[in-house]
């Protein structure tokens, strides 16, 4: 396999696009086509600050990696959850502080859950057993990301790339959970002055492609996944699109592609009960509040999921 | 593993209802629901005469089996298609023509495709070549079903099953046809005087619950898929379809129901890009014509694709 720009050997093929390159011209293509995607879906502008959410992972940190050359004001937050299970949080923590070391400008900001809110997520699991430790502990990721975001005055920017955005638009489609299918998408806007925007740079890469671009620049990343996401759903439907993508060359990317596109046309129009005069207001009921405690908007009378967590927790202290 | 009912050893344990069965109440359960579905989705009236389309298979010959024994007015249709490869047509047509010698009442109509057209579908098929087979006998097959579901004045029933229309709806997903997506459902009401009702009163049960419904009332069915649907998409699905499954009980039947429920109560709305008020006309250009050449509703001008499909052969003959 020969790259289809000068011919040396290929050190990557993306079948979905048809497209073989050697290591120079992928490190060149990865960011061209990040900056068309931050264009094209308005993600944010040259002169924003960009928060990079990382954790260590090659997603994150490639993420990062690839804005700070691409010349973004673009920060680091690192959220320490505390989970010493197999030395998950100080082993992904080293290796954020080893990236901040060798890149130039690359400035970090951590969070220590524990030290902030009083408690680590493990131990808000444990005392929470009928909550899933993984929506748990992302009700407190989305929070103090949103929080730093607007103290920095910046865009949040994750590293989702398009294996972990079809594996959830997926898992949504099979349970069809059409409020979390609205809000499925590569860059949400702020609706509300206590929101930051949202923006997923990498959504239209396979996960071999992120893994590629942080082997090339010499990022070094923690392979491992989080000790108690063992099993998770979200990694046994990555599987199933996968076997889908090997029967079907580009399946997860005309998946999460025609769905957007769908949206956009509102195409789901067609799929209502009835006529356009007599639609219903199903969204009654979903006006935003705000938080009495935080000021974060809610759809939950008086605290917000997130405030109700601690509160909770502090009660069970006190 | 012992029947709910009675305690006898069970034929079956159906685990999405955490019911476990033996032979004789498992043929007193699928009646009822059956019934119940009948009812519960508007399928047709005790009045009514139904055309049951039979292709020799465990679905289809059950359903005209246990629509017999409900006291419905259930005719047979079976469609030969002309398919001498491996003798499919003609052990079907046998293994119909067997369960009508000895079922009591039921009358069939056979309508070869041949005979009454021209040609046969592998034929057809071959002067196709770019044409998938299966979408090519799915066309004609829909075609003579409504044409004559119209002459008996009957609404039409099919035995597909929840794992086939699960599987349509995965497919349908994939792809977000939401076009095809709108007309997914137990039972389509008829909508022009050329269009026949048609309603699928199986599509609650699985694959292996209708199979088993077959052994148990003696009824010979052919095993064998139609050689032409070797590795069909279809099939694949299916096999995705049951690795979820394995993984969570019941997740087909919650796939397809939660789907139906989403629609039924307008929350595709919220997947709508912008304000009922601001809602374009998508359904624009999809307006019900009738062809030139049959009558028969279709949205393309002109003559229908069935009409279109044999004016080609003919023309090549000619």
């Amino acid at each position: 396999m020969r790259c289809r720009r000068c011919s040396k050997p290929a050190v990557i093929n993306m079948r979905q696009h048809k497209l073989a390159l050697c290591g120079e011209h992928f490190l060149g293509w990865i960011p061209a086509q990040t900056q068309r995607f931050i264009k094209k879906y308005e993600m944010f502008d040259p002169g924003e600050t960009i928060l990079v959410a990382v954790s260590g992972g090659k997603d994150s940190l490639s993420l990062w990696d690839l804005l700070l050359s691409l010349g973004y004001e673009a920060r680091g937050l690192y959220i320490d959850l505390g989970i010493s299970e197999e030395g998950y949080s100080s082993s992904s923590l080293a290796k954020v502080d080893r990236f901040v070391e060798k890149r130039e400008g690359a400035r970090l900001k951590v969070v220590d859950v524990k030290e902030v809110y009083g408690k680590s997520i493990p131990q808000l699991a444990r005392e929470r057993p009928e909550q899933k430790t993984c929506s748990l502990c992302g009700l407190v990721k989305r929070y103090i990301m949103n929080e730093t975001a607007l103290e920095e005055g910046a865009v949040l920017a994750t590293g989702h790339n398009l294996d972990d955005e079809a594996a959830v638009l997926l898992q949504n489609v099979l349970h069809w959970q059409t409020g979390y299918l609205l809000r499925q998408a590569p860059v949400l806007p702020s609706t509300h002055p206590r929101l930051a925007q949202k923006a997923k740079p990498f959504f239209r890469f396979y996960e071999r492609e992120t893994a590629a671009y942080a082997i090339l620049r010499g990022i070094d990343y923690i392979y491992e996944e989080c000790p108690f996401a063992t099993g998770a759903t979200t990694i046994f439907y990555k599987e199933l699109l996968n076997r889908l993508e090997g029967r079907s060359r580009g399946a997860k990317l005309q998946f999460y592609l025609s769905f957007l596109r769908a949206r956009e046309k509102g195409f789901f129009l067609r799929m209502l009960p009835f006529g356009p005069e007599r639609i219903p207001s199903v969204n009654e009921g979903l006006e935003l509040g705000e938080c009495e405690r935080c000021g974060q908007p809610t759809t939950a009378p008086g605290l917000c999921a997130f405030c109700r967590l601690w509160k909770v927790a502090e009660a069970e202290v006190g």
